[in-house]
């Protein structure tokens, strides 16, 4: 499986934004990719005025770019995130994911909003402005199946274990961390719920800006399931394809077998069924 | 908190191991450790003949030897772990904990067995002649409370976030990786443990031997809620005191709220109850 990972600058104007998106998902397909991810927020920058200036909801124009943009290549897109105008009347970090055919697979509003304030480094409260989502994502790719989590849902083991327990081979996460987060926890995060699950991790965020308010860290990852980095990028604007072997799950998981030693018997992680599609 | 971390050479001669064991425990007590760490079988080499041949009962000679060096030493003393020959007749990779009257504070019997086969890799099967537990294990302390976790155990997310919402500050993991693993995983589950729960982290393995069946890949280390190592040692013997500050938990549980951002009215970790003490 041929990866698109698309680590694209974010500016303050969308239309710009849309265009840098659609060049680099061409671009990928050119190089061979046969799913393209964009980073989270690759509408907007990331800031909760912005959230609520840049919002519009699923079938809007961005939408229906990103829906054309799959059709046009016949690529599967993880569309980063943008926020989504709910049909509730409330803001969502949501990515939305298309087939080749142009129809939406999945849609992913974050469950975990990014509330954070770390004493002289990283300040941020998503809960202002955004609502959580409430269901775990995962589609289906002829490679295998995926699952989809938005930047700080990646924090929590409860997720990524729920999404390999239903079948992941891979983890895709547009995401942005930051300056603090970024140096001391991305690579970390990454590897090891590729490690714990057994499966392989995607992280693809914006490229740096230190200009913004909220500065990226960058470094757009793919993991293995033993934990080798496959591909890092810098700071800085960068697309790349890397491939995946997901077959490599298989193997991995049968010599140490971490998902099968599992003791259900003794726990058990329980989702509340209604936030269960 | 300071805490003794005994990186000792494990031979295969009984006394010698637990002379050994004792000598270090005095000298971690000289060094002004309050808390003491044996590594996983300190007792004899890690192997299913030894775990046959050397397996003791609680309140065997070795336990009485561990139980009055806490005594004398006035240390708590997490007593690695050993071939416990259970009042059943299993067989379990067990450690026992004592408090500094000398009194065992609590035992973890090893809930995850280590069955592992990597190709052109580690091979072994814990299960061929070990019986897993079922308890997770916490005992209390004036420093905060601590949990414990027997090597692969760790490997295991469930049982380490179990021990962080009982409240435990630092989970302590006689543990003995091997040259396969070790390289690959052994810090990184160590210190994504630690972040991902907001919890000291602490793995004593014993020194590396060559010339073993199964080599350790020692590097005992400590790991803070951050995720930055205190401590690392290399593969030969040694034995070191490491303050940790034991408040650093509510700090960065404060700045960086992983544990109370769980959206526990979504998902439940649950154990079954007869497993709960």
């Amino acid at each position: 499986m041929k990866l698109g990972l698309i680590q694209m600058p974010v500016t303050a104007h969308r239309d710009q934004n849309v265009r840098t998106a659609l060049r680099y998902i061409e671009e990928m397909k050119q190089q061979g990719a046969e799913l393209a991810v964009l980073p989270e927020m690759f509408l907007c920058p990331y800031g909760n005025e912005s959230f609520r200036s840049f919002a519009e909801p699923a079938g809007g124009p961005v939408w229906k770019a990103m829906s054309a943009a799959a059709k046009e290549t016949g690529l599967y897109l993880v569309a980063g995130s943008l926020p989504e105008q709910g049909e509730d009347g409330c803001l969502y970090n949501t990515s939305f994911v298309f087939g080749p055919d142009g129809r939406e697979l999945a849609r992913h509003r974050k469950i975990h909003l990014f509330d954070i304030d770390v004493s002289g480094g990283q300040h941020f409260r998503e809960s202002d402005t955004l609502s959580a989502g409430t269901h775990p994502t995962l589609f289906d790719t002829p490679f295998g199946r995926v699952g989809v989590c938005v930047c700080f849902d990646i924090r929590f083991p409860e997720l990524s274990r729920w999404i390999a327990l239903q079948g992941a081979r891979l983890i895709v996460v547009p995401a942005a961390f930051n300056p603090t987060t970024g140096p001391a926890h991305w690579e970390l995060v990454f590897r090891s719920r590729a490690v714990d699950n057994q499966v392989f991790t995607v992280g693809v965020a914006p490229a740096r800006d230190e200009s913004a308010a909220y500065v990226s860290y960058g470094h757009t990852l793919a993991a293995d399931p033993w934990g080798r980095l496959l591909a890092q990028f810098g700071a800085e604007a960068q697309a790349a394809v890397v491939e995946l072997d997901l077959g490599k799950t298989d193997t991995v998981r049968e010599q140490l077998p971490l998902l099968s030693a599992r003791r259900a018997d003794l726990y058990d992680l329980r989702w509340d069924s209604s936030s269960l599609r």
